[in-house]
């Protein structure tokens, strides 16, 4: 079988054994944006053209490619749902010579009713080895879900990446700041002001006063936001003394862990291959 | 006496008499960000060259012209602060055949002692009849001051309108944003959205998903941001049961003043001359 993780900007494809070993990998910057004229079965024909020839017949697809601006709309499949539920669930895609199918993203209602989607992040904790736990896929909406006996029970999403990049991009915070690898020390002051009191949009206007006040300096600035938002995030986001399973790429993954265990709770940083670990058990339990 | 609230976009003056009554007012849209080469000098003659020409000696500034990016640096005052204080503070500008001083910011520290400051704003509370009480001048970087017997005792800054623009110029929840006047059923659900459990982190990708759900529309979408915006700012930002007074101008006074009563406030809406009535008293009392 061949799994492919399609996401907006990103195009990542494994091929499986009968056991779900990976036989092959491989990624290309071929995100569903860059999909011209809505010809997505090219895309996958030059992605896979040899894993095809080679006589693969089964091709499982997770992520964007499944939204309103992707190959074809699956429908959300609401919570509590695991790999079960989503294996029947799969959308089938016309495909000239094998049999391509869409993982569906899940929908949930938060506790005020508001509706909550995802999309490939069922995939991905479809992959970890979490029966009971929170599960935490930071990014630009950072999820945040609740698995029970190995379902997804209840999810949430925060808005920080994107209003990260937003207030760094849009914002007189970020005329200031210089790009670098994370300092950490910034980072961590940004985490413990998201620890006081006082709103976000309160401390955000910190990031400048410290600037002008010669307390922050312009090539730590945007280390410190980071820490803010994440802290603000965890805050919100994490129970009391929560054991978290985190799912990113590694940067991203041991920032989260440190402000995890800096608001009293502990991480476990899982397999950024999870993905591929969730195609190959949907795609088993779905064609067995 | 000349005064002018000189901010960053915007140059607004007026000519006074004796006993402060307004004689003559203009505006035009020469703020600090206009002025080429520094030329602060050039710009004021320009501006108001029939009055000093007609024999105004003295001309008093407020706001962002007395910042860094301004015509001089005035040292921020330290609060408490009020009128008398900030007429003793005034820093004198050199100016061939008139005498210019610029009014100072103020400083503060909040809570967590993290800096604030204010330019321009302490002048319109100084405009205000507010002997003790809440003053809230929503905008870009809304300022919630206290005053105490006729000063400023402390003061607050939410980041809350430019985030807006931000989250509206810079992220997808903006994309489906449509221009138009706002929409009050819209922006009084984002208010009680606010007013619910969950950050606003959370909340803000609520406007995706409750668009994604076609439960908002796409021309509703920006009065539900702006409210939600607003609503997590009076939540944060005032005292229960207080009674504020709002500088602003007449559409944004009337929002904030819809948000406060919703959130169990009461609000006046002040003049939008109170930084001409703040001019007029600091002038007075610097140069009688």
């Amino acid at each position: 079988m061949i799994g492919v993780d399609w996401g907006t900007t990103s195009f990542r494809a494994w091929r499986f054994g009968a056991d779900g070993a990976v036989l092959g990998a491989r990624a290309a910057p071929r995100g569903i944006l860059s999909v011209s004229g809505g010809d997505f079965a090219a895309v996958l024909r030059e992605q896979c053209s040899d894993w095809l020839e080679g006589g693969e017949r089964r091709v499982l697809l997770a992520g964007m490619v499944g939204s309103r601006q992707g190959w074809l709309e699956a429908p959300y499949l609401p919570c509590p749902a695991g790999i079960a539920e989503l294996a029947t669930a799969l959308v089938p895609v016309p495909f000239e010579g094998a049999e391509v199918r869409l993982v569906p993203g899940l929908s949930a209602r938060d506790r005020q009713n508001v509706p909550e989607v995802m999309r490939g992040e069922e995939t991905q904790i479809a992959g970890l080895d979490l029966a009971d736990g929170i599960a935490c896929l930071p990014g630009s909406h950072s999820k945040w879900a609740r698995v029970e006996a190995g379902r997804i029970a209840a999810f949430e999403t925060y808005f920080s990446g994107e209003a990260f990049a937003a207030l760094r991009s849009a914002t007189i915070l970020g005329r200031m700041m210089k790009d670098g690898p994370t300092d950490l020390a910034a980072f961590d002051r940004g985490l413990a002001r998201a620890g006081e009191p006082g709103h976000l949009l309160h401390h955000l206007f910190g990031v400048r006063t410290l600037g002008l006040a010669g307390a922050l300096a312009d090539e730590a600035s945007a280390s410190y936001l980071s820490g803010l938002l994440v802290g603000h995030e965890i805050g919100a986001a994490m129970p009391a003394r929560a054991h978290v399973t985190i799912v990113a790429n590694p940067e991203l993954a041991a920032l989260y862990a440190r402000a995890i265990a800096a608001r009293g709770g502990s991480a476990a940083v899982a397999s950024p291959e999870a993905a591929a670990r969730g195609l190959a058990r949907i795609g088993e339990r779905a064609w067995r």
